[in-house]
Formats: structure tokens, C-alpha cells, sequence
């Protein structure tokens, strides 16, 4: 069997893991090739490979990052490719292909599915907001670096008697910050599902100092946003340079908060360190068994599927499905967190 | 209501942060008091205890150990000890006991409370080998702090051309074997559930050697034993004081494959640093999410219950069922690891 | 003899290593008494003070942050309350005052020493800037954080081919750029000794991608600016809210590379994480020596001096000379440094 | 100018960083050629070799082990080998050569300049005892993983209510016991530069208890031994297969305090895990600039010279001057560390 793999969009920990998982189970136990194209889809559509034997993934199951390189490609420009991406698969003669990704990949991954390629899909998101699976390789390693990074906050701001309001990943879901700021015992997390009342917010950690406390920390997803009529907030802003950006919600909620409350508040941005370097042992368990399933199910025909982990078993789900909506916490969850606070 | 908490066997990361969220949870959201036992079971029997407001728990999510202290009892000393446990309990007007702990401490939850205590168990073990929940917390902790000596060791293993033997924890499972030999990309992974044949794992160890490799890692779970007849095998020893200890799977694997393979072999025994310290961001979430539905159950009225972590929900199973068997590393999970090494 | 101690300025892990140190050294070898003000120099005015025993230091080693607080006080309040410092020392019956503080605190220290206070200071900084020692508490762990951040964004910054541009602290002096950058093998250093050419930067940057490179990690101190005329460059703007704050090197100079190379770049400001949380083992040691010398000196009667590490050796230095200077980054360690790149 | 690069010796976290170190400086900026030799002086006898260009030490900068290998060769051997190493330096056409090593190194190292080699040694130990420099790299990384062990053990013990006998690196010297315990706060510490009275340490450990402590930490050097008549003692021992083997002072300590105390006492092992995998930001740091500083010191002409830090700066100390003594934990260090526990 000849098998290509390929890593699409955002960086992920253990991206690396899957595609040595891949090689190990397809080379030594089937005797498969394995070919890698190189970033991304773009890889697959200009017919930029390397071959991938054992040697080439010596080394790289620790590593972060992606050796295949990735890129964002458009869908619309995908879509325009499938006959070529078909006449590249039969060209190399290629009977599989993995792509590793997250929703924006998986879709593309689907729309080929339909189109008649053989795939088999493996997920891949930091902000654990794939439906279909439990969870994703990457998280854990995002959530990790999160509450180290809040385990180091926590003194600093007890020392200087500040608030800090701490920006995590997560445009559209609260994951990262709901389990970073549970694990590091946060005194308030704030998700995009639940826009945040800034009185409510302003009451809660004002409460801890009239209860005599010197510090507070305030978890935040970046796509956090105020309930309307909240307060002013700025979802783009333009830098010194007159270029659009993102302005922070972390940013604002700082000045805000700090107005309010009387008391010096700073944002800290933890950004792109949450989605590089050597990803934890679950992610890298995690990512290794999402290789051997996916080769597995290749082996078997099962295409136009997704490896998804359901309790301890990886199970097939269908590209299809998993697709359709984006995991956003759920109330029960949120309502967990706000106990520990 | 009044609920009184005990940590008993074994130390577990993840102790510390269970007390806290009983606390936070029974305090702050239902107005409970909340008392701890100290040392275990031994607390509940001698009436030893304080109580537990939220200020005696700040800063210990974070922290390794337990606030409460722990011991090993007797089931047999527990049985005789049910009447005067129960008299305590009226006396201190308990509502509900939340025993954390292992195998051995579930078995006596579950006697405890057929003798009619009001018990919501919660599931502790580093070894993952209790069957009713997908995970336990300080797990993933032990798997943590085992993979990050295994990625140190790889360097300077290949550095002095040596095979070392990894000893980990797991008397009965090879879990943590499993998964930090998966996670670290070990050569080998020796568990108790199979045992070993010496010339399949010379074998194995052998042919990285001649296929120009210039080290090997074997991880062997502390109660990994050879197959019958496959080499001598002491499975106990006096130390040079005439003690009878137990001698080490590391220590005689590895004089072995040095003798066979005419290599230098070196045993590692990693021992307790896998069971103490700061819990991992995975296991201060899995950890507090069983605190709060341990309340949550008590409220209920859901007594001879464990809390049990199934998918990503937090599920209550009875405490009968959930010791009757050990969860062992099991056929296809151990076939999976074999295509890394 | 009866010693107060007082932590004062902005956080610095290992300030509750020397405490701790001072009490142990104090208590158990001296038979002293040690008392601790409250929030720094602010403790000692308003004579707001606990006592320390050894039970009061117990499991602070590790700790970041100070268990005594800090505040910032301006050198002149602190002139006005020369006399009632004086007077709260003769009531207390305090033999010998060890402030814990940086540049500010020592000059304060320098001021009440020449009061006649019995001071022995004990030099802390993140910044590594004090000139009478070659090396203080704070900085290891500081340049640790920050090495550990830049390992993790090399991988997504491969990954992603980008530029990323690493803000690290160091408001005069380039310490942590320096260090942190030459462990993570940053491609450009930039520092507040050496005002930047942006043509130079941009020419170094570039020459990386046109050698086939995907990538570049420019680490940059938050004082560091572009020699006069080189760039656009603002020290401070206003906020959302209108606040003046400070713009930040690292922004300016990401849009600036970014608008220059036609290649993606990104900011990324590491913040507060790196003066938080446990000190490194190197640290620990430092903090723990300085504590143990300062009451030594304070009974030989070595007032007015200052701890400081001499290659191996604890040495006493006198106040006075301690302020006189910054120590700022040489030339020749920055031409060490650009031989990494 | 053709420079010669070898690793020998025992496995230190820095020698990847010593080699990148001196490529780049060579190459880049003195457009030198260098070459490195497989595996210690043995590749120099042997003519076994590679080119050493920028792309071949790239990303090995955060990476322990050698990528050229070691192995230790005996002092007589090598100058058997003299004439015939003198013959290769020629055929190859270099005109300086750096071996990287320990003692042993240093000693063959100063042989081969005597013979007339053109040699610049770089000093590497994890056990800090070369004389000549303020430190080396290495060591930092040993205390490093020895202190976070020691974290971890603390928690553990407390729980279990133990003595832990932790036993760390150093055959000679105490100095990762001396760091690692100061910095983790051991409760005892005992280095083969001072013989230990059983009697002596059993009352230090036992007064613990007796003050209602509930465990100890013992931290002990693998070369220390008990003052002579203190207590049996056996320095070597036989394993199962009648083997000699090192009988370990962790294990016959743990077996007498716990026959002495009435306490359960362990012995835990570090193992390798002290000398392998990444180095911390000091060590990398340290080893750059110990590269650096050779080529340097080749490209003068400075041979017979062994590079070494004092206080701040690199310096250049003759060969022969830094293989005399052994650097050992002096006294006054020692009496430090005892007001710590």
C-alpha cells in the first residue's frame, strides 16, 4: 500500500507524533510506503513530497512543530484542485491519504472525501472544539503551558497586590480556559459561549478584596466577548502603523477592571506559546494512537472517516459528521469551574 | 450538611486538589461544614479530624501529598472498627464520608457502607488499574514525570552506547509503562499483564544493535516477571542487613541482556518520584471535577457510589461493582504500542 | 540579637528563600529573634510587622513571590520618615535590618545605612543590572522562563513560517534578551545598549529566508529602541481608555519587519511570567547564601554593606558603591552572542 | 585554519551546545573548516570523522548527549596512540584541536600538548570538581533535575510519613548533593568529602521527629562513606550473578536508619537521569561561550590552555595547571548548607 500524509493549518504539539505513528505502523508492520507532502494541501496540489521511511521520523516524536511543514489553503481554491489533487494521487499511485488538521482541514478533507479520494482523517485542534472526539492532541499540551505560565502569575500577583488578566487561546471556545483556570484555581474564567456581564465580573473580583485577599487572577479567551450593552469593547482595533488588528480582550477587560475596581490590573497574553514546543505525554500517547488507527482503517478501506477518541478507544467516525458543529462548553461544565473559584 | 473527607493508601498527586474542591463546593455553594480526617481511615476510627474551611485549604491545589496525611488499615482492623466508626459518625452528626483512595480503600469504602455509612467514594490511583472509570487522577502525573526521565535518558543512553533498563511503577498493570514507553518511543515496554520471554526481548534489543542503532530503552513495570522457564528470577531478596526486599525486574533484566547481547546494560529505577509532587493541569482538573460531583452525589442522597470519569462526563458507579476487578493493560492497547518501538 | 527583614520593589523568585534563610541561620544557629515588615519599606514605617520563627518559613523555599509583601515607596517619603523608621527601630529593639530589594531598595537602604540604621542589604533582581555582584537571585529563573518560551516558539514559528518577535524584560539593561537568547539560538538579539538599525535587522532577518530558511526569532529587551532616525518609533501612546501606556518594542518592530520582509510577523510579549513562581535550583542556592551572609555580617557588625556573589565566594561590598552604577551588557558578551545567531 | 572538535567521557548536558558553539564562531566568522572526531579520542586514533558545516549542528543546540559520540579511553592507550594521532593532525591538515571532557580528558588532553598537539580544552563535568573553573556546564542541569526530584520526593514523604534517602551524582565530590539539598531544603546532606557518623546523622534525622515532623530527606552523595567504625559498610558488592557490583550508600543508609529510627526509610536512586537531556538555559549559555572562547583562543594560538569561567568572564588556564587537583566542597560551604535543615 502507498500511503500519503500531510499536516494543515495552525501548529499544533504532536502533529509530529502522528506522522511518525504513521511510518512506524504502515513501514514495519504492512510494509507499506509512506510518502509526506509538504505543507499542507499545497503539498498534495503542487505534488511536493518526500518520502518517509524510518530514519526520516528518528528523533522527532518529542519535537514540536510539524516536519511537513503546513499551510492555510482557501477551500474555494482547494475545490478548484480536486481534479488535480486526483491526477497527483494516481500519478504516485498513492491508495491513502491522512490528513492531519483541524475543522477548516477536516472540511476540505471531506469535501475530497466526496470527490472520490481515498481518505482517512486524523483531528487536530489546541482549542479541543472537534466535536467527534473527546479530545484532541494538542490540548492537553495548550493547557499545560497555560496553568504553568498561571501557577507562575499567581505569586507575582499576590506579591504586587494586582489583578492579572491572563489571555488564552480559544477564538470560539473556552476550553483552554476553562481547564487552565480550574487547574490553576483562576477566581474568574471567561469564555466566548458566555459574553461576560462586566459588573458581574467587576463584583466577583472585587469581592475577594473586601474580603481582605491581594490579588486576583481572570482567565480569558481571546474571543471572549462583554454582553451587549456591557460595556464599550473594540473587536478590531488599527495599530501604529494603521493595520487592522485584533485589539484584546484581555487588553480591555484590564483597563476596564482597573477603572472600576481602584486597583492596579495588568493583561498578560500568553499566545503563541501555547501551541509550540515538545507536546505532553497524553498528547504524544494520544497522537500515536490516532497514526495506528488511521493506518489501520486505510488498510481496511474504511475512507471518508476520522479518528476520534470515545472514552479509552479510538473509534471511526464519519468526515461528515464530524464537521457539523463546533464543541463549545457546556453549562454543566462552566458551572463546575465556577465551585473552585 | 456535614461531610467529612479522608485521603487513604498511597500517595497520588491530585489528593490535595479532591479536599479543596469538597471544600470549595460544600462551603461556598451548598453552606456545608466540612471536616478532614486525619491520617485515613485511622482518623475516622480514633475520631482524629479538624475542620476544613476555605482559608485551610488555599494553596494546596498545586501542591503533591496530602493535607490530611494518610495510612494503611487493615480491612480486617476496619471491620472490627465499624461500630466504633459509626459511633463517631453520629456523635460528629455526618452527613456523608468521601474517602479518597485506591483498590484497598474502595474495598473498605464498600464495607463500610454496606454496614450502612453514608459513603460517596472517590477513585485514587497512579497505577490506573481500577475498572469502573476511564482514568483516575495522579496517573497521567506518574506517566508525566516517567516520560520526561525517559527523554533524558535517551540522550545519554545513545551518548555511552548503552541499553538501560527503565524500571517504573505498577505492581499488577503496566499502564504507566505502557503509556511513558509510547510517549518517550522506549525500544521495548515489558508490562506485568504478558510476561516476558528473554530470547524474544534479547531478540528485540538485539536487532537495533545490528541494524546500526547504538543504544536501546526497554521500560519494565515495577511487577513484570519473565515467562516460566524463560530465565532464573528472584522475586524477592535479603538486602545485606538480612531483610527480606524485594530484588528488582530492572536489576536482573538488565545483568541478563548485558550477559546475552555483550552490551552495557545499566537498570534505572525511577521509584517514588512518580508518585509525589505537583499534579499535572490533567490531573487538577479530573481531580476537582470528582470533588465537586462527590458533593454534588452526597446532596443526592447517591450513597455506596464512586465517582468515575467515563468519556469526558463525570459518572456516579456503585462502589460494589467498581472493586471486583483490576483494569489490566489488555491485548490490542499493548499491539498498538509495539508499532513504535 | 533581634534582626528585621523586609522585601521591597517588584517580584523576584527567591525572595522567600532568603527569608527563610535569615530565620534558619538566625534562629537555630544564633539563637536570634527575626521579625518581618509588611510590604517592604512601608512595614518599617508604619511599624507593621510579624514574628518569624521557624514555623512561619516552613515550605517557602520553593515558593515564588515574598510571604512578607512588597510595595514600591518613593526615596523621599522614605527621607521624611528617616526619624520614625529610627524610632520604630529603637522600640523594637532591632539590632539589625536586612532589606531584600533591587536598585531602588538599596539606594533607600544606602540612605537610612548613612542614617544610622544598622542595615545589610541583600541584592535581588530579575534584571541581573546590579553592578556589585556578578549575579543575583531572580535572573536564573527569569532567563530560564524565558528560554523555555523561545524552545516552544521555534517550532511554531517553523511551522508557521514567521518571524516572531520575543519581548522579554529589561527596561535598561539587556540581560535576559542576551541570555535567554543565546540559550534558545534566537537569530537576532536586540538590546537597550545597542539602539537597533532597522536596515541592519532587516538585512540580518532577511538573509535567513533568502538562505532557504523558513523562519526567525528576533528576541528583543522591552527597553530596547532603534538608533535615532532608523525607525518611526513611539516610547509610549495612549490606550483605549485614553491611559498613557507604554507601546511596546515588540509591536512596533513585528509591523515594522513585517512591512519590510513581506513575510508574516508576530509579537509576542512574554510579561509578568517571568518574575513569577518557583525559583530555579540556581537561584534557590544564591537566595539561600545571601540569607545565611547577611547574618553573618549583621553579627560582626558589618553595617552598611551589601551581599554579593564573586565567582564562587559570598563577599561583602559597601552600599554606598553598590548604587553607583547599572551594570549594562558589554560589548564583547554582545559579540559573543552574534556569533550564535 | 582546520579545527578538530571530539566529546569524551562520560554523557553532560552542554556538549551539543560546546560544538554548534565552536561551528559557528569558525565558520561564520572566521570562515574556518572544522571536523569533528566519532566518538572521543578514539575517532582521533582512528581517522573517524565528519565535516562539521552550519546545517550539521543545526537544532542541536537544546539537545543532550554528543552528536559525535564518546567513549572513554585509557591514558595508557592513548599514548600508545601518540605518534599515530600526531600523524592524522598532519594528513588532515589541522591546525588546532578541541576536545571537550572531564578530568580523564583534561589529564590525556594535556599529554597530547606535551607531545606537541596544538590543543584548546573545554572543561565539562556534571560534578563541578574541576579546579581551574568557577563551574562548568553541566552541572547546573544535574542540580536541576536533582532538585526537581527532591520537590517531588518532599510531598511524597510527608505523606507517607518516611525517611527518604535520596542518593545524587558524584563518586568524588559532593557538590550536586551540596546544591540540590540547599536548594530543595534536604534535611540532611552527606558528601564523600566528609565521612558521616551514623550515630551523628541518626540523631539529626531522629530530633526531627521527636519535634513532631513526620518525615526526612536525606540527601547523599553516591562516593560517601561512613566516618570508619561507624557502621559496616560494604563498597562493593556481587548482584545476583555474582557480578561486583557498587552496593550503593543509599540502600545499606536507608537499611540502617530505619533499623535505628523505627521509621520506613527508602532509598531512591537518581540514576542517569541526572546527566542526560536537555541543558538549562545557564548550562547552554555557559557552553556557548566556552566554545566561542576556544576557537578564539586556537585562532591566537593560545595551545596548552583549557578555557574556564571566573566569576563573569571566560578566561584561558593552562592544561596542565587544571588537571592537579580535584575541586572539592570545602568546609565553609558545607556549614552553609547545615543552617539550612
Amino acid at each position: 500500500m502507498r500511503i500519503g500524509v500531510l499536516t494543515s493549518g495552525g501548529d499544533c504539539p504532536g502533529l509530529n507524533a502522528v506522522i511518525r505513528s504513521v511510518v512506524h505502523r504502515a513501514v514495519v508492520d504492512h510494509g507499506d510506503e509512506v510518502i509526506g507532502f509538504h505543507d499542507g494541501w499545497k503539498g498534495l496540489l503542487e505534488c511536493d513530497y518526500r518520502k518517509l521511511d524510518l530514519d526520516s521520523v528518528a528523533g522527532i516524536l518529542a519535537r514540536g512543530g510539524t516536519m511537513l511543514g503546513s499551510s492555510r489553503v482557501q477551500p474555494a481554491h482547494l475545490v478548484d484542485g480536486v481534479e488535480r489533487a486526483k491526477g497527483h494521487v494516481a500519478d504516485l499511485g498513492i491508495d491513502a491519504i491522512i490528513p492531519i488538521g483541524g475543522e477548516g482541514t477536516l472540511k476540505a478533507a471531506n469535501l475530497l472525501s466526496e470527490a472520490g479520494l481515498p481518505i482517512v482523517g486524523v483531528p487536530k485542534t489546541i482549542d479541543n472544539d472537534i466535536a467527534s472526539t473527546d479530545v484532541t492532541f494538542g490540548f492537553d499540551t495548550a493547557v499545560t503551558v497555560a496553568t504553568e505560565a498561571l501557577d507562575r502569575l499567581k505569586t507575582t500577583a499576590e506579591s504586587h497586590q494586582r489583578v492579572l488578566i491572563v489571555e488564552v487561546m480559544g477564538r470560539h471556545t473556552g476550553w483552554i480556559a476553562l481547564h487552565s483556570g480550574m487547574a490553576a484555581g483562576a477566581h474568574a474564567i471567561v469564555v466566548p459561549e458566555r459574553p461576560f456581564d462586566i459588573d458581574e465580573l467587576t463584583a466577583r473580583v472585587g469581592a475577594r478584596f473586601e474580603d481582605g485577599k491581594r490579588f486576583a487572577i481572570v482567565v480569558v479567551a481571546e474571543g471572549a466577548k462583554p454582553r451587549e450593552g456591557s460595556m464599550e469593547f473594540k473587536t478590531a482595533g488599527t495599530d501604529i502603523y494603521g493595520h487592522e488588528r485584533f485589539t484584546g480582550v484581555a487588553n480591555q477587560l484590564s483597563a476596564e477592571l482597573e477603572r472600576r475596581l481602584g486597583k492596579e490590573a495588568r493583561p498578560v497574553i500568553l499566545g503563541h506559546v501555547q501551541r509550540g514546543g515538545t507536546p505532553t505525554a497524553y498528547d504524544r500517547v494520544l497522537a500515536t494512537r490516532f497514526g495506528w488507527h488511521a493506518v489501520e482503517a486505510a488498510h481496511r478501506g474504511d475512507f471518508g472517516m476520522l479518528t476520534a477518541l470515545r472514552g479509552t478507544e479510538i473509534e471511526l467516525v464519519p468526515l461528515a459528521q464530524a464537521v457539523e458543529t463546533l464543541k463549545t462548553v457546556p453549562a454543566e461544565r462552566y458551572a463546575e469551574a465556577e465551585c473552585v473559584l
